[in-house]
This record gives structure tokens, sequence and C-alpha cells, in this order.
């Protein structure tokens, strides 16, 4: 493939990144800080201009309605605070597991209080979508029960639904609602959304503007997680990814970090459907959720970045001609040449190129350490921390 | 629950055996040989009917077109020697992975050969079963690819609809299609039908005759079985069941041989479904699918069956009034006790009496091993594998 | 067995819980607060002298050094609150996690300071365990590392060893080491001590008085603990358990909630060894790890204590001679069969009878909720909190 | 590094296959039979030569007693026929899974005339191993057990170092014995040796001339195998691999085709205990293990072991000054960049080289190909299999 065409795949190939990737995340034993974590959205939406800046591919920002807004605050503020940092605003992501009311699930809680606190929130989440023109509404649910018996999983089923109709009801047009599945945590018995085929049937049911959201960090152990990319794409239900990596459950590391070769596997199979199944993938969104609960937050973010656009660039080196042709031959060894040839091929240097293309630097990593933003808005956000008298709090974010 | 209602819940409980339980089966690395193991249609007949005379509640066998029919044979005269073993030709299943022709898959190879081959068996097969008066065609395609590469993924899915499509109209009114997957094994990088939700979407597409086959050893480690099977009753899509158990991958040992209470768990969901959700939970098809390859394969069978019995026994138990109640104040440890109760019940007792009832011995398998059975068929088959110049042996390689 | 030898067993069985079972924990996405939960050492001390007393069988509790002790705080106080409300301290538990220095591990750190504050607190806690009369040292560690490359594995398991032969060095004569393992979770690319086989050398080098702590949860899928436990008896290398059950990973569930057969087989194991093996299963210290995030505490902790005691005693009903005779004439069925028998014998009326020869109620969880305890403690508590001005805090426990 | 060194390094790095690679094999549910599938030890012998003439590293063949070698034919014939294919006999690989007197296992089985047959061919396996020269016992048992109560766990630990014992003592001089690992299949509730704990306990036992064979198929999901690797360096107890690669269970896939990352990873630890840490790993043994029951024989192989080198030679290219440097300063996103830069590096040109220098043509799959020795031997070995009138065939049941 030439060279101007994989240019040409990577200008059209976006990766939104997520305001509570910029904050101090950890795991239940605890969070190690940050002197430059992002607090405020403010700080959020600086740290996600900075990651665009250096890589020139992450003009949105996802937002947490919980963490990023604030009840009597205009949306639209926000909005142009990042039109100030040099992003917008992506997707949407209500918060339906931190309050106290959802001990016993959101939509799916035998509580109605519970329900219709999930509700409202919902509703105002998509609202704020609305005021900051976000096409997404990105929905993971953490309802599930704990224990054999605990609740029905068929009336929970039917809650779910229920809910699930409504919020699509209440979206504007041109709006999407991404129903994101997981297997476990934080229920550990059943999750009323597990997996990716009741993911599916829940979005058929709410409506044509309801697509499914793959977390590939949110399936079983040796699940084959781009059979389930081929499938939604042909089933025309995909409608994002949640990036990142792990290596037992859902980890959270850094895309590619473990095992980069199943993260080209999946590029392979949207690039396959593009060119050989003739798929509209274009509305597509990709999507970091990580929790770099040891890396420099930014730095992770610019290491995701790269790598996800170097293994959409190998994706895309994949000679679909000569793969056809091995497979109409049942040639199983140069089937799989075709793409180890595309994933050993280094394309750090057409990286690079194209990066300068587009004013970059080539060596976004280094510039951006060069610059020594870390260190400035860690001073900045110790002293505000310290003024506003903030202490590390328990919110996930 | 009165005695009175769990008898009669045990007396709508039917379990059907596999001819191929009968005969020697083993793992890749070889097979360890019974003298008594069956090898032809007749003496697996004559087994299963041995299993239901002691036990009651087998009355039909599942019959393996390549192994139990052959080509100009008349089928109505197998079921008339199932007749005089008094038991019933039950489901119907095709073989599509042991041909040569399958190496790269049956119905979804890129080869039209395998793939026409496929059809014309399981046209046969829709015959016999037409023939024999089966109400169930069971499906179970090995089709896959062992490596990234090998074949077009969603090239396969649209083959795979195909076929099924075919299948579906090509039975007779009053047939079923029970569509079953499994995630590896014998392919291992990607399997056609790899989860409950592409069976779904695969038997959704076929058409109205088509259902959903869960055999409980085709999963991910961590899945919650019982949670797919009230989804798939919640839908109106569950076939049936393949009954076993596995600690790892598919081990086919005998049900509840390993997590007693995830199987209970099962019985429970489809109980729930019935008495609480008003959903008709009578077609439902409990099969064994199992390889005694060490245990003796008509005490497994016996075993197995009086398990089954055991297990469903104590799901019927569960007192759903209390449990309608825990789970609406949200009392967990309540809720749970209401499983817990019934589990740790010791229904054996019951059970004695409803055989005695049946007019069976309160133990089956002491009867069935003092009868001698075991001992004279050994004999007989012996002589007559030896008598026909049968040989045993495969070594791995 | 006859009843006498069985309940001569049960009156050996102790279980210790944890001082943390009592206080508020969560998963990383929140803790849910219960009133009732326990905050200051006395209130947990509180909480489980009420366990013990409604069970009779827990006299001990875990306590966590970093939690529960004060510096400057005499810790033979902490013992004489624990006398006044009838139990003793159990294991002490160092924490080696939640401090902000140990963000690249604690004893294996590349960080001198991290090393020296985890060895000091590690001295700290053997002292406060020769305060106490303590005879356990129960050491988990967090250690590991997020990303490949990020520390040298063979640099930290020096490190490693010779931190632990320094703690067991410098512990009183009598006290016992445990070394847990865990395979992930909060490190996730590797842990350093990940599984029973590091452990087992850890412990080895570390010298005589070091041991292996199974954590029921620590494992990975599929993995057989049972034969973990069979081995490290054999090895005579077993110190303990901490119970707990899961579906997916370290999910931290009431023991036997998920899968109560496998529970009973550790027992087996354990009875085993000492009936047949000849092997001192005296010293094996029994102590329940749970985060019961959402069931009451007091009530998932006596439903634990009642789980245990009734896989337990079903354990020891194990006909070993007929279970002997079968595993010798190689029969199968007859060899599960005295597993099973025993697993599904119902045990609980013996408890019951067992409880009241001990001046217990027969059932503990019913008078205990009769006792109206935790509305009492739920409102005392709220109060002193508020009297505190305490906060929820972001300590996992 | 410069390239003289990775040449170097390449020079060292020699890969053994197997013979039985050579040959049909399949999975429980059949064999796809290819003509050119060596049957006699002559062909496999004729065929790893081929492999060695085109790849020049893959100087040895492991050997399968049962399947290569007679009784009463003069063992050192076979080293003769070997040197005239250009290779050396390599491990000596005994066959204790297949005999039907291993029913209940070999060396653990709890009858006698099992346990004095194992013993038996361990024993005639080691003098094979003396009179062709070999330095390598590898032991794979499969024994293990199905079912809970089957047999007694700690009797068979007794029963399997006595084994182990008598066959180390019974080794000449010069030869090691490698004890391997796994967790389940053909057993499936426990396995004898079920982890690489187990198996370095056993070997320890047995005395100084046993190791860890370390079979990469053969780990739980999710565990860390190069840790493992790491730990056994350090312990002076790794002995050898049997590569290949899986996606759930033990797929014996081809090397690298799944998670090249991974391989890559235990090759760097390799070196890092090599050139950091002063270990000797001039005595590891690097052997494939895999069936190829897809992809033609000796193109999967020659495929592996071109990946072997490429990923190799990618562990050698790290700089571990850098990564001591990054380690040491705590800097992750430095560390792991160091394993990235090399893994990522495009190292194929590189082997061109190497080879061309060794007098190798640069792409030894094209030249093979080209070479018409699949199709030539094809057609030679069905005529042979029809003169001798050997039948393919193994059906399931």
């Amino acid at each position: 493939m030439e060279k101007e065409r994989i240019f040409e795949l990577l200008d059209g190939f976006k990766i939104e990144t997520p305001s509570w990737g910029y904050s101090d995340t950890g795991t239940r034993f605890g969070k190690f800080h940050q002197a430059a974590a992002a607090s405020t959205i403010k700080e959020k939406l600086a740290d996600a201009g900075t990651v665009n800046r250096y890589t020139g591919c992450c003009p949105t920002v996802a937002v947490h309605v919980l963490w990023d807004f604030s009840v009597g605050v205009d949306a639209t503020a926000t909005a142009k605070l990042a039109e100030q940092f040099g992003v917008r605003i992506g997707s949407i992501n209500p918060n339906l597991f931190q309050d106290q009311l959802y001990k016993f699930g959101s939509a799916c809680s035998p509580e109605e209080r519970a329900r219709q606190h999930a509700n409202r929130h919902v509703i105002d989440s998509i609202n704020i979508g609305k005021a900051v023109g976000s096409k997404l509404l990105s929905i993971w649910m953490a309802d599930g029960t704990n224990y054999p018996g605990q609740d029905d999983i068929g009336a929970r089923k039917q809650r779910m639904h229920g809910a699930l109709r409504q919020w699509h009801d209440a979206m504007p047009a041109g709006m999407t609602m991404l129903v994101e599945y997981k297997p476990f945590e934080p229920a550990f018995y059943h999750t009323d959304i597990a997996d990716w085929g009741m993911a599916y049937l829940y979005a058929q049911a709410a409506g044509p503007n309801a697509k499914v959201l793959v977390d590939t960090g949110h399936h079983y152990q040796a699940q084959n997680i781009e059979q389930i990319v081929a499938w939604l794409l042909d089933e025309e239900m995909l409608g994002g990814f949640h990036f990142n990596d792990r290596k037992y459950a859902d980890d959270d590391l850094t895309m590619g970090s473990i095992d980069p070769y199943a993260v080209f596997r999946i590029f392979h199979e949207i690039r396959n459907a593009a060119e050989l199944h003739g798929r509209d993938v274009s509305q597509i969104a990709y999507m970091v959720d990580q929790s770099h609960n040891l890396k420099p937050k930014i730095e992770a973010m610019i290491q995701t970045v790269m790598m996800a656009q170097e293994l959409y660039a190998k994706a895309c080196l994949v000679d679909r001609k000569k793969l056809l042709d091995a497979q109409s031959r049942m040639d199983i060894v140069d089937g799989e040449s075709c793409l180890r040839n595309a994933f050993f091929t280094d394309v750090r240097p057409w990286l690079v190129e194209w990066r300068k293309k587009h004013g970059l630097d080539g060596d976004p990593m280094a510039v951006y350490r060069a610059s020594g933003y870390e260190a400035k808005v860690g001073r900045e956000r110790e002293e505000a921390r310290a003024a506003r008298g903030a202490q590390a709090g328990n919110s996930y974010a």
C-alpha cells in the first residue's frame, strides 16, 4: 500500500482521550498520587489539549458527567473552555455506580429511588450532551449482583430494557447511545450487561441509535475480541472502543502494553470490513479508557496514542489482495504471513514523517518531556490543592 | 413445597442419553478401551435401554448420524430396535467435523465441496429425523480457524448464515434446530459459533424453529452460565442442554462432579422462569454429552442421571415466595439462604421414594451393578469385536 | 464416623475473623457505607466478640497494624480491650501497600527508602505481636510491576529474599511467619509472590519458622487449590488459610457462596493428611479474609463461620476406609461417592446440636438478628463519626 | 548492540525439532491427514534434516521412544540414520501415557504393574539415550485423576518422588532429566505435576541432574511465563523449553502465532539473566513441541524456527544499559520503551544477512517450497503406506 494511502487513513484515525485519565485513579488498595494529576475539569481539558497538541490526533475529550460538570454550571462554558485548549467535548459518560443509592444497582435496582436517580442523571447527561454538541452517550453500568439469590436476573433484565429504551428515546437526533459490557467488577456474581451478546440485544431493543461499545479489557480470558469486532461490524452494531490492555482482569493498563498483536488484529478486522466487505467504519469511536495509576498520566496518554497509531498503520499495511488469495487457496501459512509481514514492519519512521507533514514534532514524547509541562503543572496544582484545602478523596477518579 | 409437587416435577424431568456416551472415547492422547463399550448402534441402544430401565427417566437416545446410521439401511429399523430396548430415538446429531473434507470447516469452509458435503449430510440427517419421528436436529459445528489470517471471519459468518437458513427450511413442521456454541477446540484461534450471542443471532436469522443449545462445558472460565440460561429463557430462545462438567476446558466430565452448586443454579433459573415469569419450560431438551473415558460407561450414565435428578429436585425446593420477599427487601443474606437451604437439603430419600413409586429400585446403581450386565456384555462384545477383526488403537502421533 | 468424633473435631476447629472485615471496604469504584461499620479498633473488637459470642468458634481476631494500632499507644491495652470482648489478638498483619512510598513496591522496590520503611513497619509489627502474645506474622505483599521492563524480576526476587530472611530472624521464638501469594492485583503485569511455588521457595529460604498462607481467592482460574493444600501438607509447609470465595478474580465474596464443593475438598485434603498420612494439622490457621462490601458485616461473618463449620463437618464425615478401598480397587465411581455422600449429607442438625451442647443457640444468625445489635451500634457509630467529624476515607478498610 | 554480537548470539541459538512434529497429529475429534506426513523414523529424520538444511539452526531431533524405536532394533542405527540426514538425536522422550495400562497413571498409578511398566520404559529410554549419545531425558507425565476421590493426591506424590529419584539415579553421568509440568489434559481434575512449583520440588528431590522443562502452552490463562523463567534461571533450575503458542488451553499452535510479544519477553529474561545476573544460559534446551494438524508440517516447522530466531534476535537487541538506568530511576515509560524499541525493530533483514553468511538462502520458506520436497515425499509416502496396507482413521467415538 502506498504511503499516501496510509497517511490518508492515519488522517482519519482520531482517538478520544478521557478526562478521568488525567486525574488520580487507583485500585481498591489505594491511589498513588501524582502532583501533576488533574482535579478540575479545566486541568483535565488542559492536559487533553496538551496531548492533542503533541500528537495531533486527539481532538476530542470524553467527559464524565458526575466528575466534570456541576449542577447549575452552564455546560456550554465547559465546551468553550475545551476550545481554549484546542479540543472539543466528545462522548458524554453518565456515572451510574458511585452514589450510595446504587448499592443494589442503578437501572436494575429493585429500589425505585435508585432507578429514578439513575434516570434523572442520564437525562441530565443527555441535556449536557445536547448543550455541548456531543454526538455520543456512552453508557457503562456497574449493575449486577454479588451472590446467587440476591436478585432476580430476569426481572433485572426487564428493568434494564425499560431504562435503555427510555434513554434512547430521550436522545436528540444525531446522538448515538453506546452500550458497554463487562463480565465482572464491581459486581462479582453476575453483571447485568456481561458480554457483547447482552449489550447487542439491549442496544437492539433500545432503538436504532444504540450501538455496542467494546472495552478491550472487558472480556473473559482467551476470548477472541477481534471476532466480536468482526461480528459487530457485520451486524452494523459496532459503536466504538474503550482501549486499554490487561493480563488477568480489567487491569486498565496502557493499550498494547501486554499484547500488541491482539490490538493489531482488531484494527485488521476493521480495515478488512471496510476494504473487503464495504462496511462504513467512519463512525467508529476510538476512545482510550485506562487507569494510569503508576505512569505519569500525560506520558501514558501520549505513549498510548502513539502505540495506537503504529498498530493501526500496521493494520492498514496488510496486503489484502494477497490475503484473499491465500485464503481462497486455503494456504494458512501464506494467509498468516500477510498479517505478520504487516505487523513486523517497522512503521515508526512513517509516523515520524506523518507527524512532520502535519507540523508536529516527530517524537511527541521527547518534546513533551522537554517542555517541562509536568513539573510546571505539578507545582501549580499542588498549590491549588493546598489553597482549596483539598484532600485526596475516595472518588474513583 | 409439598412432596407431591416435587414428584410431579420429577415426573416431567426427562434426560436424554447420547449413543456415543456408550462407546469408547478419549482424548487426543488416546483412548482407554473398555470391554463393555458399545460399538454398534444395537449395543448403544441396549445400553441406553439399560440406563432407562434402572433410572426410569431416560426414555430417549441422542443419535449421531455418522456413527449410528449407514447409507442404505432403513432408519426406521433403528427406531424399531430402540423400541425393543424400551427407548426412542431423540435428537439427531449430524457430524460436521470428522470427514477429511472438513479440514478448513464444513458450512464455513472456503471450499465449495466441503460446504456441499456438509449440506448433503445435514439434509440426510433431517430425513433420518423425519423417518424416526425425531423432533430435534442438534447442530454442533467445529468450524473455525487455527491462525490469524487463515480465513475471513466475516465471509465465514455469511456462509454459516446461508447454511443454517437452508437447513432450517428443510426441516419438517414440528422439528426444532438446536444451534450449539463452543469457544474453542478443535479450532484454536477462532470458532465460528463461539458463544451464546453468536448462536442466538445465527438461530434468529435461520428462522423461528431454531433455538440455542447450551453445552455446560462450552464456556469461558468464570462465565456465569445460569445468567445465559435466564437470558435465553427470557428471550424464548433456549432449546436445551448438553450436560457435563469441567475444570479447565471442555473436559466432558460427569455432570456435577466438579461444581454441583453451579448446576443447581441453572435448574433454579429454569424453575424461576417457569414459576415467576410464566415461561414455558416444557420443551427444554435435557441431554447428556459426556466423554466417560475412565469411568465405566453405564455406571457413569446412571450416576449422571441420579445427580441431575437430585440437583433438579433441590432447585424445585427453593422457596420462591421467601426468595421474592428477600429480594424485594434487598436482603442478600436471606435471598442467598433460600438457595442454600434448598441446595443443602438432602433430597436423596425423596428420590428413593419417587423411584419406588414408579416401580423402580431405590438404588439404581446398586441393582445395575448386581445385575452383572457389564461383565456379560463385556464378554460378548469382546468376542464380537474379535470376530469382526476390529482393532482398537489410535496413537497420538 | 460417630457424632462424638465429629463434635470433637468441631471443637478443635477455630476460625479467626479479621478486624478489617468489620469496617467499610469496597472496590476501586467506591464503597457502600454501612452505619454499623466499625471504625475504631474498639468497635472492631466488639464486633468480633459478638460473632464469637453467637458462634462459639472465633476466639481470635486478626489485626491490621496500620489500621488498628497507633504509634505511642500501648499494644497490650488493645490486647486487654480484646479480652473485654471475649476474644484474643490473633495474627498480626503488617501493611506493605498503602503508603505512597510503596508505589514501586515495598521490600522489592528499587528505592531504598521504601524498603527501609517496609522493614521498620514489619519490625514494629513483630514487636506488637510480641507485646500481645501473637504467634502469627501474616505477610501479604502487593509488590509487583504493571509493565514489562518496569523493573528487573531477578533483582526484585533477591531483595525479597533478603527482607524475608531479616524479618524471619527478628521474630521471637514460637512466632510463625506466613507468606501469602497472589497472582495479580494491585500489580497487573507481575506480582513478586505470584503463586504457591514462589511463596514456598521464599518461605523455605527465610527459615524454619516460615510457612505458606493460602488465600483461596488468590489463584488462577481452574487451578486445583486442594492439590496445592495436599502438597503443602505433605511438605509440612502449610501455615494457614485466608478464606473467601470468587467467580472471576480476587472477588472476596463470602466463603462457599460460589463453589462450596471446592471448599469441602480443601477440608477433605486436610482431614486426609491427618487421618491417612499422619500429618499434624493442629497448627493450621483458619482465617477469614473477605470484603463484605454489600452484606451487613456481622451477618456476613456469622454466615461465613456457619458455612465453614458445615463444610468442615461434611469433610470429617468422609468414610476414609471405604475411600481407601475404592482407590485401591481403582473404582472411580465408588471413590467419588465417598466424597459426595459426605458432601450431600445434611449436617445442619448436627451443628445445631453441637451449638446447644456448648450453651449456644442453635441458630446464631436468628439470635444475632433478634438482638438488635446492628441497629444499636449503627446509631452509636453514626453519632460517634459525626462527633469526630469523620468522613468516609479512602483507606481500603 | 552491534550486529556482530547479535550474529554471535544467533550462532549459539539452536532449536531442536521433534520427530512427532513431522507426523500426523490432531485433536480428539480426529486427524487431518497429510500425504507428506512422516510415519517412520527415517521419514521423520529426513524431514528434520530438511528443516535443518534450510534454516541452519536445528541440528538435533527430539525422539519419542515409543514411536521412533523398536524393541530389538539397534538404537545406534537410528543415530547413524540421523547423521545421514545431517542431524543428531537430541532429547529422549519416553511415552508414559499411551499404553492401556496407564489408565490410572504411570508412575503414580495405584496399580503396581503400571508403575513397573513405566519404570522399565524409562530405563529402556535411558539406555537408548546412552546408546545414541543423548544428553537429555525429557519427562512428561500425563498422570493425574479425573474426579475428586479417584485417588489420594498425597500417596501419588510419594509414588512420583520414588520414580523420579530412581530414574535420576539410573542416568549416566552427563545426562540431564527435564521434568515437565502441565495443569490439565489428559487428566482433568488434578495433574500430578500441575505447575512449575511441583516440577521444581520433584526435580530438586530427584537429584542434582534434574531440571524443570517449561512448555509454553502448559500454563493457566493469565500466568506470567517469563516470570517463571526468571525464577528458574535465578534458582539454576531451568532445563529448557517446549515451544508452542495457544489461545485457550494447550492448543499447540506454532510459536508466536498468537502472542509474539510474550515469547519475546521470555527470551528477554534469558538474555537478562545472562548479561545482568551472570547466569549460565548455555545449557538451556530450546525445543519445539507443536501439533501442526492443519499447516503443512515442514512449512510449519520452518516458520516456527524463523519466528523463534526473529524474536530471539529482538530480545538480544534490548539496550540493557538503558533499561537498568530507567529501572533505577523508576521510569516505567522508559523501561518499557527499551523492550518495545527492540520488539518493534524489524530484524528480518539481519536474519537474511545471518543466513547468507552461513551459506543459506535468505528466505528458507521460499527455497523449501521451490524445492518440491513436499510433493515428492507426499507421493512416495502415500505409496509406501499403501504398500504397507496402513490405514489412517480414528473416529472420536
